[in-house]
């Protein structure tokens, strides 16, 4: 954060809060002039011709500029502003959020307020959510708990919701194995919610990741559950539904990973068990694939055999300059991207990601195609 | 039987037990010559040119004639031999193992020994397979038990092997309903095995149907066990299974299920049960749909929403002569026949087929176009 001047930290911190987020004119409008510019043409009330929508979108907040509290309050608790200017800044893993978007509510966020000792893109790359209904049963948590402790061992970052049930098993479970976990809120990152969670939650910052689009002092809402869950989607690399009831948050985060091309899989359980409704639902309709373990797991979201995260691939890479690695982080774990698809991803410009990627081709750790470039 | 002769009797029981079954060249002699001529052939050691292979597969028991003491057997039981001359032979729920047919394990029996009130063609087509682990647990035999009751109670038969476990849950609930029940042996129908399932299989023949293609006095042997599955498949509209280990016959009889075109379905359980790890390997192998309750079995055997077999279609056929009736029985309840196919499954001739059909169609029973001819 320390490259970014202070007029830029609290243009995205008054952007995250201007608007309710995602917002797509904020988001279109940021795109175009950049946060500086953007934060001030909102301010000043003045946007450029087809940017009218962000006035009626800010209306509200446009005068109250609460960007160095903000700032103040995360940077107090150990918190920080990640923005698409950072380093950490997960720009692939959301650049499906971008693709999708009608504009409603399936956008990019603008920026993410984010607090512990891991880098969220690093995370997001090796994530595995582990999503599920808060009335568990001990089953349930017990499964949860179970696969979240072996995905841990086996090198994977967990990530959920924070919530009552699958979600506190899931992150507990991680804890104690070690590993790394992160909670989306729906709330501020200094919200504790649900208050019971609290404790949890701290423990969750000291040595995993607290992540919320929303800025500090924000209270959970309905509607932020649902925008929360695009985000649990769309920073992992799967998503596990383990216990789900008939009408359940854990199918909507399902629903948000498939639009997004992300595997879906659900744990089966009893058939006479409530809890796992749902989960038999969104496998007999072919919304997700039945897995059974933490084998079936990774074989679903690694089907090419890639097998689990291992610090082997990062060694490869300790040569790399700072563009290439930016570069290299930025090449899907799966499939191709283009050259500006990466451009875009990890923020380097076109003509050094061309270079960075024929040094890297020839040290053998990408190959390039006519359908894109991927890790070798 | 009344209609067929003793001499063809005789030598439908002959040949039911002259070869180990199902026994491809001698079922060929037999739709080349006819089952009176086929056993005097054999008998007599002399063959037509180019089925020669029955001499071997015949050779052990063609001199040991014990066709009129098995059909006294089975008389003193209150047994028959159906074969495809009787009107109840499932002539075309049989038919898909003879297209099958590579003439090793696959091939449509010869004749069945059956035993029971009930019509084997009638239950055929209204069956519905409940099979499983022996070792099942509560949970299994619970859920075994619920869906055959409830399918029972919906008009169904409830196909199923005898054995401990999940079969005997079915068996025992199909019968507590007052529903039809039918248990295909891998040993003579007037053998009981497993011994501790005597007075089960009692009540079965009683209430229900003994079925097996074993001469009286054949005892269960393990390559019985796989060929006795074909029919668990072969005889049922669909083939459910209830809890199954990491090596299961239960699997086997979904294999064959599938290679019939049958619809497959797997209960699942908790991931920590041993006994549900075979269903649960099935479904996520998408060799079986998971099915959940009665409601998702039913759909899978009607996905065009048909529905539970009622009486409302019998009354319709009531005015029908025997021909047409037999021919009306021949029409799949899924799908097209030809008219061809539908004389061979219903042993009528081509032209009266042809009339038959005509009449019906007229009478909005069926429909014919280019695809065939199906049930309106």
């Amino acid at each position: 954060m320390a490259e970014r001047s202070d007029e830029a930290m609290r243009a995205w911190a008054y952007l995250a809060r201007v608007a309710e987020p995602p917002c797509a004119p904020v988001a279109r409008l940021v795109a175009e002039l950049g946060a500086v510019e953007a934060a001030g043409a909102i301010r000043g009330r003045l946007v450029p011709a087809g940017h009218e929508a962000v006035l009626a979108a800010t209306e509200a907040r446009a005068d109250s500029d609460r960007a160095a509290a903000d700032l103040e309050a995360a940077s107090r608790m150990g918190a920080r502003l990640v923005s698409p200017e950072d380093e950490e800044w997960p720009g692939w893993p959301l650049l499906a959020l971008g693709r999708s978007g009608t504009g409603s509510r399936d956008g990019e966020p603008l920026a993410l307020w984010v607090r512990g000792p891991h880098r969220l893109d690093e995370v997001a790359s090796e994530s595995v959510a582990v999503v599920g209904a808060r009335a568990a049963s001990s089953y349930g948590e017990s499964v949860a708990g179970r696969l979240a402790g072996e995905l841990c061992d086996r090198g994977w970052a967990v990530m959920s919701g924070g919530a009552f049930g699958i979600d506190g098993a899931a992150h507990r479970a991680s804890l104690l194995a070690g590993g790394r976990t992160t909670a989306v809120l729906a709330s501020g990152i200094d919200r504790a919610y649900p208050t019971a969670h609290a404790r949890l939650l701290s423990e969750i910052a000291d040595r995993g990741l607290l992540v919320s689009e929303y800025p500090p002092g924000t209270t959970a809402a309905k509607h932020r559950f649902i925008t929360r869950n695009r985000l649990v989607a769309a920073l992992s690399e799967a998503v596990v539904v383990v216990e789900a009831g008939r009408r359940s948050g854990a199918a909507n985060t399902a629903a948000w990973a498939r639009g997004l091309g992300r595997p879906v899989g659900a744990f089966p359980g009893p058939v006479t068990s409530a809890a796992s409704v749902g989960c038999h639902r969104l496998i007999a309709d072919d919304l997700a694939q039945l897995v059974f373990n933490t084998d079936t797991v990774v074989s679903m979201v690694r089907p090419d055999g890639g097998g689990d995260p291992g610090r082997g691939c990062e060694r490869d890479t300790d040569g790399l300059s700072e563009d290439q690695r930016r570069v290299h982080d930025a090449i899907p774990g799966r499939g191709a991207a283009t050259i500006d698809e990466i451009a875009y991803a990890s923020g380097v410009g076109v003509g050094m990601v061309r270079s960075a990627l024929a040094a890297m081709e020839v040290a053998g750790l990408v190959r390039g195609d006519g359908g894109g470039w991927r890790l070798a």
